[in-house]
């Protein structure tokens, strides 16, 4: 089996280095702070004392450093080091960000895979915990048995940007249901209602409204905003109760004035009887 | 079987009145537009000529008229006819208006039952048509024999406005959660991802998240935020990367900009270190 390398031994780093000595990979690990180093080399792994020594040990290196800036610091002066070698990014990053790296990488003949990773430490190795990469497919391919002992690995495409595009879009989805169990709470909890009693309630009805995304999707890709369904007028009607109620409680309405403004502009520039998803052009500004 | 009157045939009256018939009620109808009562008639329902008649009729009337403004524009007349007879208004109303709908009851000795309809008209009678109920609780039991035929009926408290607000506080997660799908395909849309695909993918990371919510809710109900969990500071950097992801791709982040906000808030405020889930604190305002 192959050799690697893990750069970084945070909470994500450590979990990833244990996994991959455990399946019986011969791993080099490097870390800032040398201290972390060190179970890992209890364990059997091999730790460098220098980031040169650690990227000159294998032909994979895994990065789990903290952000994009601690990423470009340290590859930056080990350039020359990496020539051939692939480099999986694990890094949480914007797609930019990624494609910064990609365009450096390229710079120095560096086989480049950016990667997310959709998951907690506890759960790498497990199929549930999913992994996402793109950039380079032939890179990719090659390291694709060592990915594989992490997660469930998907290669998402060459735009070295997409994975973390689609990390963000997940987890903006989910941010933004998150603040629907938010706004439920605040609301109920002025008619004493206590929190986890208003949050199996909404886990309920958002489990039965969840495939209602689907239909929103088709009429989106469909191209036609002249659906006869649920209008802008209608839905700024509907919108503006909900804002008054939330009001009336006592709880802000922040979360909810976004959508309210969406439509305003839908129906200032025409469209009161458009479906109400056309607010996904108002957000598309290129 | 109790004879009941339903005002308003709209798309909701009418399907009211057509379960309660078919269910064998004696049925007495009226409608602004008396055309609407037409179909109701030759069915074998009662068609009152006027609303002073419908509700000399029976002891239970139904109210599904547009809004709140329509409701007491059309009971105010009436309100002698109605004194000892059950009201149950099943008109959306925010939980205020709820609130002074009950006691202009009051006032003229009308037991009165305010009702949330969480279904479309084709679900009446099912029972998954989820039909809420507040207001006056021996009114609500002398009637709910009837209300049962609806869909599953649910008592939520004698406050009248608490059924709306329930109502309210749904709807609004069920909007918060939709518009994540929205933002999700928008940003996806930029990497020419079809809306159904990236809905099929949020729908299946939404369904594997909803437990989530009850977690939040119970440190919400424990009334500490000091939880070593994911603290405002790091929520803070997290949003910030989904907000510049979004932009950079080209689509506003105008649905994400109000979780940022009371993030900032907050730790404004010294709550740098505290539970994020803390914005729920931001959100009451008493
Ligand atoms: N933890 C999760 O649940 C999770 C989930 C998905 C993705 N991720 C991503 O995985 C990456 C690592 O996360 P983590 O949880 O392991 O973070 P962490 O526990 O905070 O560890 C951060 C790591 O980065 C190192 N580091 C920070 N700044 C550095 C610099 N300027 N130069 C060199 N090393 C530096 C730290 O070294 P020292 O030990 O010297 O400080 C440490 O090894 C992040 O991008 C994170 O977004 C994490
Ligand atoms: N449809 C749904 O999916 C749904 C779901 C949940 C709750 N609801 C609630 O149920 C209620 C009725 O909805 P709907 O779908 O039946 O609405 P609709 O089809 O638009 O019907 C509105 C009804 O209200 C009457 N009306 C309007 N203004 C009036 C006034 N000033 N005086 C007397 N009558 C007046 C109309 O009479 P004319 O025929 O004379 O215009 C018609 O009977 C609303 O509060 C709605 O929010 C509906």
């Amino acid at each position: 089996m192959p050799s690697i390398t893990v750069l970084g031994l945070g909470a994500m780093g450590s979990a990833i280095a244990a996994r991959l000595r455990v399946h019986g990979h011969a791993v080099t690990v490097w870390n800032r702070s040398p201290d972390k180093t060190e179970p890992h080399a209890e364990a059997g792994a091999n730790a460098a004392a220098t980031i040169e020594e650690a990227v000159a040990a294998s032909d994979t290196v895994l990065v789990v450093l903290l952000d994009h800036a601690s990423v470009r610091e340290r590859l930056d002066p080990v350039a020359a080091e990496l020539k051939g070698k692939t480099v999986v990014n694990l890094v949480t990053t914007t797609p930019n960000q990624a494609r910064d790296t990609a365009a450096w990488a390229a710079e120095h003949d560096i086989p480049y895979v950016d990667g997310a990773i959709m998951a907690v430490p506890s759960m790498i190795g497990e199929p549930h915990a999913r992994l996402l990469y793109s950039g380079d497919e032939h890179a990719y391919n090659a390291v694709l048995p060592v990915l594989e002992q992490l997660g469930t690995a998907e290669f998402t495409g060459e735009d070295p940007g997409v994975a973390s595009l689609k990390d963000m879009a997940l987890l903006s989805a989910m941010d933004l249901m998150v603040l629907g169990y938010v706004q439920a709470i605040a609301m109920m909890r002025t008619a004493g209602t206590p929190a986890v009693d208003t949050a199996a309630e909404v886990e309920a009805w958002l489990a039965a409204m969840l495939p209602h995304g689907r239909e929103l999707a088709a009429i989106v890709d469909g191209g036609t905003y002249d659906t006869g369904g649920q209008s802008v007028d209608f839905d700024r009607f509907g919108i503006a109760s909900l804002i008054t109620a939330s009001r009336e409680q006592g709880v802000r309405a922040d979360l909810l004035e976004p959508h309210q403004k969406l439509l305003e502009e839908l129906a200032a520039t025409g469209h009161g009887d458009s479906d109400w998803i056309r607010v996904i052009e108002r957000l598309t500004i290129r």
